[in-house]
């Protein structure tokens, strides 16, 4: 039995072979419609998030199974002090598969460890996130075609966005890839891993401080929210959430086919106006999350169409 | 593509068919047992809401759809700052048809500009309710066979009641139709429906300030709920709220076929003594609801049978 | 129509039956996967309780029903001051059965009285839980083969414990039941319980405060939480929890064949370390729930396969 934990955790045959897979099911979907009959996901969700927890569900439905959970930690046994663990054990018994999203790192492995039904990571802290990992490859390869050879720009909260690292880790693997690193001295991408992701890989990267400098350049941009979150004070966050805000002028200065990704939702670091480009592929990117986690479900479950 | 943002989005002509077709799925239910399956609901709820939010679902499960979504605003992206407009392109991606219901007047109508997906507005603040609309109608018409040539009394909060104003708007496109206005001073039907909506039309009515004046003569009573959060004080709400009480001696004065209905939660409007009375229709009403819901997806969606 | 409001509903002729049923399920899944195609079962969850209600949505869903309901209060129109008997009328038209959990006593009595489809009590405050009984029952039955001429231990909280009070009413009426006792003074099964079942019923009993001297002699041990929300005071809660922990050292004095219960969820009362001993049943306990909720859904619904 496998795990999603991170995006590591499949090699880069294996992700190749998941996204034919997901390209197989965005062109034939009917063919995949009673594919998960009678198989049930358990959606755990120990702090809010809608969307990956819909994704996921709109993925097991699509298949035809059904699905089970609760939407945030206030609904589940937690309150009562069960652990993980436990959890994970009763769950077992209730669902065929299940996705966990939780506020401390670790705690899908620690599912993982107990579980009897394949776990999918789906958010540990501002550890892994690696649903959303699958969703940008599946995203970049439909688009462009290919996942190598490409100078990405990331642009935003590089400290503490955690899809920016897994998406690192997960293209790091890729020939011909190259960062472009733009973020505020604040949030800059921390040096385990320029260190030991890029400099490890050989991967080249610049850093840069204005959006501008780098757009020109780049064939793909991926454009992060600066979570109030992860701020410890309120004053912090207003004087740096608007320095990255990408708009109609900035994408003059962008390639024809410079692909705009974001992992959404995104605030007001992306303009409006940019939604008509066509190189915004952002919303896009929420269908393509589907497919890809169609495809996870099928992969983890052993299921062949 | 269609959405139902207001009971006026149909034609006199498209709610008589939707009847029908809400009349013969109650005849042979079988029939359309598998009408959606495949298909999916998105049930976006930002303020909690059961009856309406279990009603929808319901009516897509009866349909052999199935359904996925949020019950309140915690649980959705909403607090991370997301806007309508952003929510609803994600929600397209997962779903094949939405019921949002939101606290701010114009919510859904926002949702449909950006939406690739039917959306039925769920209720949108103080402002419009539409499917309790088509609720009503096809009580009315289903116990009365007929939607015209009727008294109509409508009690209570009748300045804030969405629904009053939304079944007003509805039925005076009816020949025949008067109506008694039954409620406090301060909850008087507002001037701008009285004018606008009942005046232009040449809608006779008289308002009255006790309910027994008026009982003796209706074909219908329409009774609503004082609702507490409509109000600025407690005091207000305390000193109204009992006024128009509704019970088995007042139901003496009335028609022996003269019909209660009540968009439900009813508090104590309506004693329970009533609850066995045959002219209550109130609980009726909840069943066509499944029924109206159930023929206003497959209107959306298009899907024939 | 018929309801489970207590685990003595049934007689021990219809929990033999209802519990054979269970046994064919658990042995043949796929002849009950479509048994309730169709039918809705709605979760009316007043209070959170993960387990007893995805336990509850497994079980429609093994059988092909659908499910729809709410899992906190706050997202149900209780607080729109609506009556447990309004809701269930409501709900009524939404689903063909339901389960409800409720903070007070007797709420789910009052909505079968009003409800025209089956209702399950699924903890009704400190009353009843008359699902974990089966559960239990099924437990025992299926790993020891009889539920009668048994030595019991009962331990932890039996003052306030439902579950408890519950297994104690539906063992009794089994031939050859012995219990023994094992609590703080503080939190002794309440004297109606041992005069007006245990007395009444001759079924010999011991109490003990140490679970050292009862464990040598036990067929069955059955744990429960010291639960939080029980005490009125912390300075209790936190000197009485861990006086009836579990562990691998006094496992040592029991019997090699005695059996571990609990209906969970366990904070501390049991070491971790015990759970990989092959008398532990208690995760094994949670996938016999399971299949005892499908036996009485098809039961209630007077579905036969």
């Amino acid at each position: 039995m496998r795990h999603l934990m991170s995006p590591l955790d499949f090699t880069v045959e294996e992700i190749d072979k998941l996204l034919d897979l997901a390209g197989d099911i965005e062109a034939h979907p009917d063919k995949y419609a009673h594919a998960c009959e009678g198989k049930k996901l358990a959606t755990l969700f120990y702090e809010p998030s809608t969307r990956t927890r819909l994704s996921h569900e709109a993925a097991m439905l699509n298949l035809g199974g059904s699905v089970l959970g609760f939407s945030s930690a206030a609904s589940s046994s937690a309150t009562k002090g069960e652990t993980v663990a436990d959890t994970i054990r009763m769950i077992s018994c209730f669902a065929d598969i299940c996705a966990m999203r939780h506020p401390k790192e670790g705690a899908a492995l620690v599912a993982s460890e107990y579980s009897s039904i394949p776990v999918i990571n789906a958010g540990d802290g501002g550890h892994q996130h690696p649903t959303q990992t699958l969703t940008d490859l599946m995203t970049i390869r439909s688009l462009k075609g290919r996942l190598n050879h490409m100078k990405i720009g990331l642009c935003g909260d590089l400290k503490f966005g955690r899809t920016v690292h897994s998406l690192i880790h997960a293209l790091v693997r890729y020939p011909g890839i190259e960062f472009v690193l733009i973020s505020p001295e604040e949030l800059r991408l921390p040096s385990y891993m320029r260190q030991d992701v890029l400099d490890k890989n050989n991967i080249p990267y610049e850093e840069v401080v204005r959006m501008e400098d780098a757009l020109p350049e780049l064939d793909l941009l991926y454009m992060t929210r600066v979570q109030k979150e992860r701020f410890f004070n309120e004053e912090d966050y207003v004087r740096m959430k608007d320095f990255y805000i990408l708009d109609a002028q900035k994408m003059e200065l962008a390639k024809s086919d410079m692909l705009v990704l974001h992992p959404l939702p995104r605030v007001n670091e992306i303009a409006v106006e940019v939604d008509k480009d066509p190189r915004a592929a952002y919303f896009k990117q929420v269908q393509y999350g589907v497919y890809a986690r169609m495809a996870l479900i099928l992969t983890l479950l052993n299921i062949e169409v």
